[in-house]
């Protein structure tokens, strides 16, 4: 059976030649980069190149501004530890309603321990920021703003340069959750007025349990892990050395040629399912998208129902954010796009990678209406549809 | 050369087993353990494994009294930040003044940041806690007791048992840093009063970048890293599959059969360069102590000196903690022991794992009294030593 891996915004393979890279430094490699004795010394070079390649990929004026760490999550909750530490005088946060959990759910702490008020930006239908909104949330009391770069649900792309501009006329810290961005766009953050940028390993198919925040120069910095003097006194702990060579090397094979092509197999894909699907839609801003991200909503059915059947026929895809997933809930992001509850439940995530081909999107299309189909005959709502609009 | 690495409390080589068991998790099962679909789902079998072998190291009682995380120094960031956020009308902290950067930095900020008292309970010449101090420090307003069950520069192991029961009968929490203990010792969480342990995979030859916090059952726990609902929601993130699973084969290769071995030939090799080196003598708790790990004071000389010369002769050796090496003061460890000032700046930590082979310990034998002998030559306090015992 032909496996179809359409689930690379939840996780992405690590590229063979990233895993190549990793493998003497588990082994020969293995000292700590901390150590005076050459044992450590090597490794500590290597570090170095690899914090190169990620600020070339980042657009980053200076390597220094690459601060390692374990992941996305990580680095988000830093961003608004150093947000809550260094600003002083100031207890607001900014952040929209469609943020990922690793944003909402220390937000969230922070309001209930620290009293900070948070606000939710609204977006509308199609995942677009209301900019009104957000401009009148901005103040002299906003200590931090918090936005995705791209939403990991739709690909929806907010406008992270503007959002930045405003709240740093502001005089807050600006964040950027660009977990989901980097690798798929093009990034200069030396031209941009980003403080605080997060970043993913595994998102970028680089391995899992190492990312970065970025952190740009001079900015008054609070370590949320304390101890040792690592990555310049901001993050302790040993560093996870394959985990970061890893990285460099997966920010090394980011391709923008890809993206075009990326972005054409997915709108392949969309047209060939909602040509054969009747009652389905794209979520999301479809014209200031992810190049690999498709969001479709298949109406009065339900979506994990779907996913299974994409699963048996050896499809991968997702409901939603990983992190979430297993609840029954409707995805938080399609809530606040406010789709009708018809469609809320029935929409599938489809995530591309550079790898992806042709043939794997015409396989998809070909199997997937068969298989809404037969979750359809299944559904009570679809048969109350159906003679909603007069079929049967 | 001979190279002889004897740093393996800074930082110790992935076992080849390791690092294979860890390859297909960065390729070919590279899935989402938190995805609904086939892709994750046989990692999440395998995450399950690599707990219970960690559970099995620790002698916990439960499988998920093991939550993952990046590290030794995430561990003890996330014990401290657990009793801050759940131990309400108790604002003080004991531990002592040879604790890891990684206890004393966190402790440091919340002395500062949140007003807590924090009593460092003091040891005496040979590095053993004083119990009457300790015991005094406790009260109704203690929320967390934090000792290091066996100490990174002497390997002086505390009573944790005795102190856990203490702490207990205090109401407090009891936390042991057992990163340097971990695969050294027997033993058995279940029958302590341990509720919180951290441990690392790099010390006991899995990879860096992961480690784990022992959470006892039914303990009132919460995250530092927040966001998704991994770790049964104690540790927010994608899960560092491929570190997981190397660190749960490191934990099934620790074999007590070394630890004897190891012994023998550490006091092998303290035996012979005591031998040969006058104005030498071990620091810690020589009668109590880890099997690897032993910490020579070489009077009158500068041990980086010492330390330099090993390196150019190929033996790794280290001055204390690689996390605060770099600078020239000298180890607040020893320090706290109070040894002379002629100790102090001319200590060399050694540490053994179950691969040093007895050659290797009688090369060092051979080479490291020249080594001594040659820096002390140029070293101005030695010159006076000698005119004051009459030497000269």
């Amino acid at each position: 059976m032909m496996q179809v891996y359409l689930d690379n915004n939840a996780t992405t393979h690590a590229e063979p030649a990233v895993a190549e890279a990793m493998l003497p430094y588990l082994t020969e490699l293995f000292g700590n980069p901390s150590s005076a004795h050459g044992v450590g010394g090597e490794v500590a070079a290597a570090l170095r190149t690899a914090r190169a390649q990620v600020k070339a990929l980042l657009g980053a004026a200076f390597e220094q501004e690459v601060m390692f760490c374990s992941g996305g999550t990580e680095a988000n909750n830093t961003a608004i530890h150093v947000a809550l530490e260094t600003m002083a005088g100031r207890d607001e946060i900014v952040t929209s309603a469609v943020e990922h959990p690793a944003i909402l759910a220390p937000l969230a702490w922070a309001r209930k321990r620290l009293g900070v008020k948070v606000h939710h930006i609204p977006v509308d239908g199609a995942g677009r920021l209301d900019m009104a909104a957000y401009r009148a949330a901005l103040g002299p009391r906003t200590a931090l703003v918090s936005f995705m770069w791209a939403n990991n649900e739709t690909g929806t792309l907010f406008p992270v340069g503007e959002l930045a501009s405003l709240a740093k006329a502001a005089g807050a810290l600006f964040h950027t959750d660009a977990v989901q961005a980097v690798g798929k766009l093009p990034m200069s953050l030396k031209e941009s007025e980003i403080d605080l940028l997060s970043l993913s390993g595994h998102k970028l198919h680089g391995p899992k349990g190492i990312g970065a925040l970025y952190v740009r120069k001079g900015l008054a910095f609070q370590p949320l892990l304390r101890g040792g003097h690592q990555e310049r006194g901001r993050r302790a702990g040993t560093e996870n050395v394959p985990g970061i060579i890893g990285m460099g090397v997966a920010a090394t094979l980011v391709d923008p040629v890809d993206w075009p092509r990326m972005a054409a197999l997915r709108d392949r894909l969309e047209a060939g399912i909602l040509a054969a699907v009747p009652c389905s839609q794209v979520n999301g801003d479809v014209a200031n998208r992810l190049p690999n991200t498709s969001n479709i909503a298949f109406e009065d059915v339900d979506g994990e129902a779907v996913l299974h059947a994409l699963a048996k026929a050896g499809i991968a895809a997702s409901s939603g954010s990983a992190c979430t997933s297993g609840s029954m809930e409707p995805s938080h992001v399609l809530r606040a796009m406010d789709l009708p509850l018809r469609a809320l439940h029935g929409a599938v995530r489809f995530s591309l990678s550079p790898r992806t081909s042709a043939g794997e999107i015409e396989h998809v299309i070909e199997v997937l209406p068969g298989l809404v189909a037969a979750a359809r005959e299944r559904s009570p709502l679809w048969a109350d549809r159906q003679k909603e609009l007069g079929f049967v």
